[in-house]
């Protein structure tokens, strides 16, 4: 099938999904994380030729940890199905009625995107994961997944479709696009009569790509150059615990501090503290000069260090001096993702808060916590860092737009 | 200077211009307002040689009337950026907090977008009202006008300038690219780093032009190819006075009707009803066969023809079976902008209201009232035709964003 002709399929499934019950929505979802447990030795056989496949042509890389399928993740993705089924259906609310002097009534009702596709790259998890949040809120969805996944893939999607058709789904409501060629992705950036939204997940290559090549309006992702900047009136401890758990706990995500910076004020007495507390997760300290001369294991920053994503046990360090050189140098290098002040002053905090630009603007926490789960959104399809739709963590909501809806009894203009 | 320039100028613009308070916001606008006023000659002796180019070289057309200004026009400018001020200022609104179970409270509050660039076509009146509403949602803004209007819009952007300064708002909030070649409408679409959102506004062209080329993230606007449904338990008398509403009363306006559908049951008697109602108009007539049986006037629809917008004074017409080929007609060939149905019957006005995908859907009124004024608004930077960020008449909220605020006491994760 081509690409045309697989978005007017989903095009066409559309409509009636979205007035499919949310009883039925359920049963869908349910329906997916049954057979998702009861094909788990379908979905590992295939799964094992693509880590097979991706070895041989590879070796052994961090990425084949991320491809590969287990019982127990294939048990997680089910049960993230399960939770995603819980949620509270968003189709159909109307979030405001208003009546006009000339009596027409306007409101604003929460339809589905329409169809969303998505762009991502090895785990074959997000392809569940995906399909769940647009069946959820209706929307049909065309998934186009990484080479090296394409055969957990394609049996990940036939085992959710065979669940899909039972409970009367419509058909073409989830589609994989199972050529992974360059070309297949390009020509899905660009599909515009029938995609309504593209999100990618994956490397900065790829959001590049999709931003610099889509017609189709893109949700961006991803990319976080976190910071966490430590004002004089800190308290030490809470400073330096924040800190280790920002930078240490997950450095491959995108809400792990990439960047640290400290009050010239303290830097003498606090960078030897944390530099401490990171020693046993061998991180390595890249500074300014005023940190090299405070930190012997130190080692120069250069420029670009500060606008770089390490994603690794690394840190760019720079001592400055004050909150306006601090706020000055996040909304020059930062990514607009999550940053931290650590103080306890309330000028400063409010400061901070107003200052920054970025969709999650933390005091006296971590910036780990920018996650839909922990914001309370019980799901996430992605982080969202543009300023356009939705900012920071996107739950099902993201996935929805609106119509006015207008009762009129014959006004004309 | 170069648009490189002019970006970075509107970013280091955007957070003092986000510091402003209300009271000095207003002053600016009201500032302006007078400017205007007072330098209304200027103006009008720049639009004049603006005109006289484009009648040396077009000749006299409809463009013309758009381009020109008068004093009348210029007081409506004024009146028109008076009217944004005196709207609420949505900046800085919380819209919600919670507090998580690990005591993280987080809220949501509206901010600026940051940097908008609008490129538009020949009314110079956009000028005005782009960078009102810019400057009371507190964006930086980077405006790009046609050709046609290079002087008009130079001297205007020039006045509005001067009174900004003398109110103390930061340099290169509000600028204009004098250079009105194709390579800086090309470089505009492009300017990521500095541009947080693009608004196009003007013809369809244009319109795909901006879509195609961009990497800046677009509110596409405009098209409207809309609908008048006559459902056969209407009042003939509504369902005439509506349509004759919509098509005429304004045909080159986007929220205009461009084509009538009409049920089979009721169509041998409403039809002539119709087409005598508009004759005053010389509404030319395209329709289907069965309205060419019926309508000796009428000519021969194409099925191009059901998809064109013709913003003038011509229909096209087609007599279909029931609701259902209506709304498929409709979802198949509209552009999702406004659509309306003439009913009594309630389960049909439901259904329309359900499956009609458009940014507003009407039961019993005319597709006229797609506008922000209209929908209580108060001002309106376009109508968003697509299902990001913003459906249907755009208000000042449609020019804000949001960030999360998070206050904590240590949390790490």
């Amino acid at each position: 099938m081509t690409l045309q002709e697989m978005g007017l399929q989903a095009k066409h499934a559309a409509l009636p999904l979205q007035k499919i019950d949310s009883k039925t929505k359920s049963a869908g979802l349910l329906a997916i994380a049954d057979a998702l447990r009861s094909h788990a030795s379908r979905i590992l056989e295939a799964n094992q030729k693509d880590v097979e496949a991706f070895v041989q042509k590879n070796g052994k890389s961090a990425m084949v940890d991320r491809l590969t399928l287990t019982k127990e993740r294939i048990e997680e993705m089910a049960r993230g199905v399960e939770k995603v089924e819980s949620l509270p259906d968003p189709i159909g609310e109307v979030t405001g009625m208003i009546k006009r002097p000339n009596g027409l009534v306007i409101g604003t009702k929460r339809v589905p995107l329409g169809v969303i596709g998505i762009i991502y790259e090895a785990r074959p998890n997000v392809t569940v994961d995906a399909a769940a949040l647009c069946l959820k809120t209706a929307n049909a969805c065309i998934l186009r997944g990484g080479s090296e996944a394409i055969l957990s893939n394609s049996v990940l999607v036939d085992v959710m479709t065979e669940a899909l058709d039972a409970v009367g789904f419509p058909k073409g409501c989830l589609q994989l696009v199972r050529d992974t060629s360059r070309e297949t992705a390009r020509e899905l950036m660009r599909l515009s009569p029938y995609l309504d939204v593209l999100i990618p997940r994956g490397s900065k290559g790829l959001i590049r790509s999709v931003v610099e090549n889509a017609t189709v309006p893109v949700i961006e992702t991803g990319a976080g150059n976190c910071h966490v900047y430590v004002e004089r009136t800190a308290d030490f401890s809470m400073a330096t615990d924040i800190f280790v758990n920002a930078k240490t706990s997950r450095p491959s995500v995108c809400n792990a501090c990439e960047s640290l910076l400290v009050d010239e004020a303290i830097a003498k007495e606090l960078l030897p503290i944390i530099a401490e507390a990171v020693k046993p997760y061998q991180v390595e300290i890249r500074g300014c000069e005023k940190t090299c001369a405070i930190l012997p294991e130190a080692v120069m920053a250069s420029e670009e260090d500060y606008y770089t994503e390490y994603n690794d046990f690394i840190v760019s360090v720079k001592v400055v001096a004050d909150i306006e050189e601090a706020i000055d140098h996040i909304n020059e290098h930062g990514s607009r993702h999550s940053e931290a002040i650590i103080t306890r002053d309330y000028a400063m905090a409010n400061r901070f808060l107003e200052e920054i630009d970025a969709a999650a603007v933390y005091v006296n926490a971590s910036t780990r916590f920018t996650d839909g789960n922990e914001f309370g959104y019980g799901a996430e399809i992605g982080i969202s860092t543009q300023k356009l739709h939705a900012r920071g963590p996107m739950g099902l909501t993201a996935l929805t737009s609106t119509k006015h809806i207008i009762y009129g009894n014959g006004q004309i203009r």
